[in-house]
């Protein structure tokens, strides 16, 4: 078991990364909404994507941008998702990447680029580049702070994570901040987040630790299930913590991949905590799954029921729903070998219900964070996904005319 | 093109049907909550299930008795989805199946049997029989109106059709009925259709002819993506219409699946206006699509996705939404050919924002009805699906404490 301390500084607290945002009325006068992320010398970066086949103009150009597997930089900004832009869109993008590249004195193919905020308009350029420059003048090691709030829409609270970790006999750290996924600000919002760290890692392996570590983390979490066509998560890695670098998988790959995804996991329930009209975090684990693939299934289609959701919202304990949303997820399944634990009482066993229920088991639903346990009865696999309940809350913010 | 014309008797419109609903005091002592369905002579049946994993035991024997084509009656309770009740389930599946075999004079396994309501109790079988034979001795060609009363949980109205048809010059009739779906009285609900016609047909035309009618109209509406443990369509052919028997896919076999389309389509349709909390009507199509499947998919992505529900609930013109509904649908589609219309105004157009919005797009969200149609620019197939908004009254049908 490795020990993680949790650090101060977000993605500032890695040796050798700037960051700062600034406000320039894209979103309002009042808010920060342009930032730039900045490290002190070339670093293995990889990132992860939108499966939306609508995907945003910046989404496009980082991916191109990432191809060598190296970067110096990030630019963002919120309040507009420069998606569903076409040409001009990516004209903006690239125009944002270069403005960051000559302010910096960087390559523009060394820099990354991220929007969230409302598809289908284009982004004000003037505000946009004006707002670059000025962050790049800004770049400091406290610029984790208005780095965050420049890229949250309607995050209630900030999302960030710094831990030092025993790296090869040095101490290396990584940080990482995230912004809230499934809904609308005024549109349609974006799940971001941004790691740094000093550890030194081949761009590959980064990658296939960033992999692993968002398919138990980000891709773990659903609020409504919709998809952005501006998701994005990417990770820089400058090497100057100064352990031998990572270029296989040995021990210290593990070390690394599970320090990773110790960030991206509690970054991810952070999201989900702040789910818009969210009043319950909910852990759904699935186990005796033929398969991972099928326990995830099995998982999302309970965390994505609306009816069970607006049960947990209403606190009825309506077991069937959970117990129907795994039968038509299309996981394998023997219906007569379920059992289904909520809160950790056995509410469901070989299928039928075991009598818990009634003033107990309304008891267990009041309660804030609730864990459901469902065994399929299939295999030995398992899987864990966090979401919410749907409130009336969730329907005002999404339903409310805001454009 | 066929003329229908719309008669009285719902069920009990084809020659040769009775019916009757009663109350036994499963849901209250003022609702019907048993009914039987009764046909003259031995007809050809076929049914559709739901195709979760975790199936009522109604469903289980009534798959069962259907298997060689051919039933005399269908019997039906709601208040209890006879659902997770395992061996004892399927023991009182068979008690009311025999107890309608009794007083019918009939074989068991000529008699279909669905249940609706409440997941994981146990029926009160006093109850229930006493009812069974109370519905036996009242089976009248009035009867469709107590039966339809006898399987509303959550429905607001009465969801009913007969029409009358020229089938190889005699005049043959088809009657159905339904019950609404995504829902819970107290628990969860069902998709209930049970539809009559003295057409003469072959069961595995009759199968064939209800499968393609459900696949356009049962199977392309949603009201929250819930699939229940309890879902059934079931169609029973008496023959008495007099007409050749329809043994091959001929002219005839067209025109029959045409009518039993018609039928199944009307009733689909009530049920989304029936949707809980529903305030629109959306009728979804997406055409340019690579293949029917595609095309489907990416309509049913749509329809489910509570970022759009809550979007025409609010009246909030986010066609972002709706277009990345689409694109993580998993559907082919050219994001720079992508064109959307909303109630008949072009949105969008290669994948960019017409500039039709503001004033003009508010006023027609504010329609009851509204026709969606996105266009994926990969192909030639198209689909159709019909849907509702969600709103603060389905968090609260759904969200309320009821057990």
């Amino acid at each position: 078991m490795i020990e993680y301390t949790a650090i101060a500084g977000g993605i500032c607290a890695p040796q050798g990364f700037r960051a700062a945002g600034v406000k320039t009325g894209i979103k309002s006068q009042t808010k920060e909404d342009v930032a730039v992320i900045w490290a002190a010398c070339t670093s293995a970066a990889a990132g992860m994507y939108t499966l939306n086949k609508m995907c945003a103009a910046p989404v496009t150009l980082t991916k191109r941008h990432l191809t060598d597997g190296y970067a110096r930089a990030i630019v963002v900004n919120s309040g507009c998702a420069n998606a569903c832009t076409g040409e001009q869109g990516l004209q903006d993008a690239l125009t944002m990447v270069r403005e960051t590249a000559r302010a910096l004195d960087l390559q523009p193919s060394d820099i990354a680029v991220a929007s969230t905020g409302v598809i289908g308009t284009f982004l004000p350029m003037d505000k946009v580049t004006a707002g670059i420059r000025q962050a790049c003048e800004n770049l400091s090691p406290q610029g984790h702070d208005s780095t965050m709030r420049a890229i949250m829409t309607t995050d209630t609270f900030v999302k960030e994570l710094a831990v030092e970790f025993v790296l090869d006999g040095r101490v290396a750290r990584i940080g990482g901040m995230a912004k809230g996924a499934g809904m609308i600000e005024p549109n349609m919002a974006t799940m971001l987040s941004f790691m740094t760290t000093d550890a030194a890692i081949q761009p590959a392996l980064l990658k296939k630790a960033l992999q692993a570590a968002v398919e138990r983390s980000f891709h773990a979490i659903t609020i409504d299930g919709d998809t952005s066509t501006n998701d994005t998560v990417l990770v820089l890695a400058n090497g100057l913590a100064g352990n031998t670098l990572i270029d296989k998988e040995d021990e210290l790959f593990d070390t690394f991949s599970a320090a990773l995804e110790h960030v991206c996991i509690y970054l991810a329930k952070l999201i989900v905590r702040d789910g818009e009209g969210a009043t319950k975090f909910l852990e759904i684990t699935v186990q005796g799954a033929a398969d991972f693939a099928g326990a995830k299934l099995a998982a999302k289609s309970i965390a994505n029921s609306p009816l069970v959701k607006t049960a947990f919202f209403g606190q009825d304990p309506n077991w069937g729903r959970i117990v129907a949303a795994a039968g038509y997820s299309g996981a394998a399944m023997e219906q007569d070998k379920v059992s289904l634990w909520i809160g950790g009482h056995k509410i469901v066993e070989n299928g039928q219900g075991t009598g818990f229920a009634g003033e107990e088991l309304t008891k267990v639903m009041a309660q804030k964070d609730i864990a459901v346990v469902i065994d399929l009865g299939a295999g030995a696999a398992s899987a864990t996904v966090w979401t919410c309940d749907f409130s009336y809350e969730y329907v005002r913010i999404n339903g409310e005319y805001t454009t």
